[in-house]
């Protein structure tokens, strides 16, 4: 064998290699497999959960890529599949879509022991879920991301949910699934924006609280862009983190409030652009808000201007927009933004929460930030000029 | 003090005696109170967990009987609150209402440490426990379950759900309240043919495994519908039976299913007359369910004759219908029954798994039920004469 790696010998092996990470939550543990070409065998990996029959879930673009080959690939190993493809974009995530998704689980005759698979975005991760969180008040689900965001992100850590006319993600469940398969050549089909919003959560877990992680970043992006072992060294290395502050805070009662760096911005940017993906997708949004959430803490003398400088350098070199004036369309006024904000779950007994950073990797909780230091602050970056 | 008893002092104090029923579910542990006149005291119990705000969902009946008094006696506990007040009856558990109800909640800015009360019958319960289980991905919920069936029975163990257009409760939650307060005082307005219908689940939880209790009812039902001491025994020693099964198996992955005695029958003829309350309501689905439980395990040589008959014998003593024929408007045909129940979810593999018995008190699990046995059996019910 020479000086070869032990595991380059795998990529010889009929299933692809895959980079393993294990999320250990007690009976509810579950492993998120990343690699190229991992959807070739899907079939044997998710039949090996025992499951009789799976209803797989899907979207309109992504379903005639890649939905026929996984459910031909399950029937070979002996499950019963039925195959639902929903209008792509955000709007699905609505009561009218869940109700559609779990009448087809029981229509398809899905039992407790049996899988709802979600193949796509997150969009599909985050409705299928739930519809598997409740349907006969929950069945196993598998997903299998599609974009960089639902694999570095969405498809991990069992939130899951639907919008409301309050907001988003307003109702859901937290229901883990049993198995994450994150096949990275899936991406090679995904359009460049969402790759680029799906790379800004990328770049969240090196601000949260691994610097080394967005050195990293600053270092390889582009390799992540181009589809190299960069981009499952990023995913998985992306999962790792999400994991990590799961296990310590499955319900999100404590820490696991951190992942929501650059989101209470970035949700009022999507609830002000109507969740108009034209206009302005998840991603972007939280793109936005890294960079505000890291401008917020310098201006409150929380976090050297440099970092903050340095975020948005990075996010603007991979493409992403970083300033409220990027929104096409405006970002709304300045309490149009409040009141988005105040809407948003991160609300404890009136007082706003931000997840706040004392520099690059060192994000904390911020409880009780008073309106009026925010207010302040936004009609700053309103009335800035674009760079 | 004299020779009178300890508690009886307690009737004598502002707060009405209660009897206490645990329910020992580790981190979701929970209180049942149960006695007469509890209503009075609600504020300070429901204000005793903590939160600052109480989202009240009951229906058009209940409301006008007790919701205003409930939400003052919280507000003169600090509580903030809001009513909404639905149309009665088992159309209501529907996603239409669901989203009605989470909207509400939202509406009424209930965050996580809030409480969604439930003030009514077992339909109020479901739906408000169900969307007390995804606002938010999960806020508390109590319980103040207003009729028999819901202080017996629904408002205990945590199941909620909403019906699909496939089955009765097939969408849904294990989400266990904070706290179950039953006044048995409220059950003083509800209609006999509701006491009724109540009643055939306290009968039940006796033929489970308590062949005493059953003993007990058939001398002491009078007291309970005529609101003597029985009332409140019946109703504490049926929460004491369910929290019990219930602690067991949380999930319904076990015995939990005992409880379903009556139920695969009774649901069947539930979705056969469509949830039309004026035809049949789920406590009179369930009162000809056990007796065709019992009868059919006397037809398979399991129980004596004599038990079959004493458990029909009662049944229709307190008022309650024990037959198919005994369905205003009709049951339907064997297949159209036989159809009706395999959308049940008591469905594992595609064989019937009914609750059967060996006799009063001596119920148990019977997975793999031909579905031929059950055909001939529902046959020969259905020629049957009306006795
Ligand atoms: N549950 C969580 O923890 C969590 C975390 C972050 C975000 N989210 C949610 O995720 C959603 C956003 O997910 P998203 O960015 O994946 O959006 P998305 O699901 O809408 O996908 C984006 C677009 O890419 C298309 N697409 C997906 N995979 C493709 C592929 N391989 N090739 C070509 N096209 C493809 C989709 O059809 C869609 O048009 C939001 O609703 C957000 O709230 C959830
Ligand atoms: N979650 C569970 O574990 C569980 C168990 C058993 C039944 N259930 C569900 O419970 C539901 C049936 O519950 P239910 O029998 O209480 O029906 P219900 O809620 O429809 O109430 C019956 C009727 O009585 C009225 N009412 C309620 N309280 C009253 C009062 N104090 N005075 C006057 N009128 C009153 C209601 O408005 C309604 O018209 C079904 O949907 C069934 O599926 C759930």
């Amino acid at each position: 064998m020479g000086g070869l790696p032990v595991n380059s010998l795998a990529t010889r092996a009929p299933e692809a290699a895959a980079i393993t990470v294990p999320v250990p939550l007690g009976d509810r543990a579950y492993e998120i497999l990343v690699g190229r070409g991992l959807l070739q065998g899907a079939g044997a990996r998710i039949a090996a959960l025992g499951a009789r029959a799976a209803a797989i879930v899907t979207d309109e673009h992504v379903g005639p890529l890649y939905a026929r080959s996984l459910a031909e690939a399950l029937e070979r190993h002996g499950l019963r599949t039925a195959t639902l493809a929903l209008p792509p974009g955000e709007a699905t995530k609505s009561y009218a879509f869940l109700e559609k998704v779990c009448d087809f689980a029981l229509e398809a005759r899905i039992e407790r022991g049996d899988l709802v698979v979600a193949l796509g975005g997150g969009v599909v991760g985050d409705l299928a879920g739930f519809a598997a969180a409740v349907v006969r008040r929950g069945v196993r689900f598998v997903q299998v991301p599609t974009t960089l965001l639902a694999q570095v992100d969405s498809s991990v850590g069992g939130k899951t949910g639907i919008n409301s006319r309050h907001g988003k993600n307003l109702v859901g469940a937290f229901h883990q699934p049993s198995l994450v398969l994150a096949d990275t050549a899936a991406l090679d089909t995904l359009s460049l924006r969402e790759m680029r919003a799906g790379y800004a959560e990328v770049v969240k877990y090196g601000l949260i609280d691994d610097a080394s992680f967005f050195d990293w970043c600053e270092a390889r992006w582009r390799g992540v862009f181009a589809g190299g072992p960069e981009r499952d060294e990023a995913v998985a290395r992306s999962c790792r983190a999400k994991a990590a502050v799961v296990v310590r805070d499955e319900r999100e009662d404590g820490d696991r409030a951190l992942l929501n760096l650059g989101h209470t911005f970035g949700h009022a940017l999507e609830r002000i652009t109507r969740y108009d993906s034209a206009r302005l997708v998840h991603g972007e949004g939280v793109a936005i808000g890294l960079c505000l959430a890291f401008r917020f803490s310098a201006s409150l003398g929380l976090c050297p201007d440099r970092d903050a400088r340095r975020v948005e350098a990075h996010l603007a070199e991979a493409g992403l927009p970083t300033r409220l004036n990027h929104v096409p369309g405006g970002c709304g006024t300045v309490e149009e933004l409040l009141d988005a904000m105040a809407q948003d779950k991160k609300v404890k007994g009136g007082a706003l929460t931000f997840i706040l950073a004392r520099g690059i990797g060192k994000s904390f909780i911020a409880p009780g930030i008073a309106a009026d230091e925010v207010r302040s602050f936004l009609k700053k970056e309103i009335s800035a000029a674009q760079p």
